[in-house]
């Protein structure tokens, strides 16, 4: 039987079938469906992400090569999600699975106390992808709006003031060549409880496990009631967010490498023309 | 039949087969050979590499695991070669399949000019790894001692006195709990030779050539003996040498794994213990 290619393990289109558009509720996201997944089982889920991953491969090694010959086009991948979602498992998986060299990662924590001397978009400047790379936000400035709102870290008209500045910054990034693709990981208050206790039961998870998590845990509707302000606000055409539903760890992972792969599309990669005499240069190999 | 452990595949230990010791000659070193490598296929490669990868990835979590309760060890791979020699596929499908978070790769380039007004260990010193990481390093600070000899970029006195300083760099990085794991990819001329033609006649590898290249490769017997006195004169018991031959990609990519496996098996990494009372932590979720 031949294997099955990329796109035919989907029957819609996750770009549309995830996009945050108008009237969008997060409440009403089911985060134990597959929506336009067209499988549901198990070994389906890992064909189907294999295949993908050459896929990605593929267009990430064209998105570097076009930069070395001045190509300032670049993605990032911001990845925002409750504790235990799978952020990491997307890291490990989808990002992982493509050569380390195209790969700008970095996972904000609680801002130092430089950081916090400065604009809450300051240290998020610092870590944006060159040109022909893959940056990937584990966690982002979208922090700035979910704990700082839910923990008031700063006074109430700043909070609301973010939204607004953190879709001008964005879309000065499209505007320099920058394809941004806003993930939201989404998960059951229960699945979650579900996942810590695991933490809790397995001595080679305890050191992923943090007091502080049930601390986060008690504010979860308030944390609900953030994302849905952030998602609401911020998910415009120049960088829409996308809603993933993450109770389903294999359909999460498939979903994200698909968007991945769709922004990717979209750029029209084409192996870039050789900038010398290949001819000449073949001579020159061959007289040493 | 049984799945083989990654140890299982290895007739004799790559430390010692493939260790740069006293009367150490590059030029005797064969690179189409594979030193206790039990098994020729390249099924068999295949499989071994497989199994290696879960061995890296579960050292490489506690390694992760460790630092967050403090302790400071960390992993640094250096990566040298000559052009074409697979550094590439080593980044590729051996640090390419650990944990992105758990790594810090960079690649070195022809040095700018702020890094040309500092010291030559100056820009090395910016990308070590952090505690519980393993840094790798494509290019380094021993490009100062090949293409700076090769190529006269410094005065020879300087060249002269940089392997003691190298030497003095690594042991304090060592005597800062850093595991230094040095490794030069040994391939021949012909081999480079034909690897050079097959850029030139994919379009898809274009992007990798540069006439340059050419230039570099006309050096060849100048860059053998700024490795051989490299390797004599930097090869340390706190961070020793090892000459991996390479013409066979695969026990390239079996021998650094096997050597970082080693390394990291070394470090006796057990999981740490939880920093807070489970029982109570347990107690505190069921009552979310």
């Amino acid at each position: 039987m031949a294997a099955r290619s990329e796109q035919e393990f989907w029957a819609g289109e996750p770009r549309a079938l995830l996009r945050v558009g108008p009237g969008f509720r997060l409440a009403d996201v089911d985060p134990g469906s597959t929506p336009g997944f067209d499988g549901v089982e198990k070994d389906n889920a890992d064909e189907a992400l294999a295949s993908g991953v050459d896929v990605l491969s593929d267009l990430q090694e064209r998105l570097f090569a076009n930069s070395r010959s001045g190509d300032p086009r670049r993605v990032l991948l911001v990845l925002q999600a409750m504790d235990t979602a799978g952020k990491g498992g997307i890291v490990r998986h989808v990002v992982g699975a493509v050569d380390p060299h195209g790969i700008r990662l970095y996972a904000f924590k609680a801002p130092t106390e430089e950081e916090r001397s400065h604009d809450f978009l300051w240290r998020v400047r610092k870590r944006l992808p060159d040109a022909g790379l893959i940056g990937v936000f584990d966690r982002s400035h979208y922090e700035d709006v979910l704990v700082g709102r839910v923990r008031a870290l700063a006074p109430e008209a700043e909070i609301e003031d973010r939204y607004g500045r953190i879709q001008r910054f964005e879309q000065e990034l499209v505007d320099a060549d920058t394809t941004i693709v806003k993930v939201m990981l989404h998960i059951g208050s229960d699945d979650q409880k579900e996942r810590l206790a695991e933490r809790l039961e397995r001595p080679d998870k305890h050191w992923k496990y943090n007091p502080g998590d049930i601390d986060e845990r008690m504010q979860w509707p308030a944390y609900q009631q953030a994302y849905q302000i952030a998602l609401e606000r911020t998910s415009t055409d120049a960088a829409p967010w996308f809603v993933v539903p993450a109770e389903k760890k294999w359909y999460a992972r498939l979903a994200v490498q698909h968007l991945l792969i769709d922004a990717l599309q979209r750029l029209d990669l084409s192996w870039p023309p050789a900038s010398f005499d290949v001819e000449a240069e073949k001579a020159r190999l061959a007289a040493t």
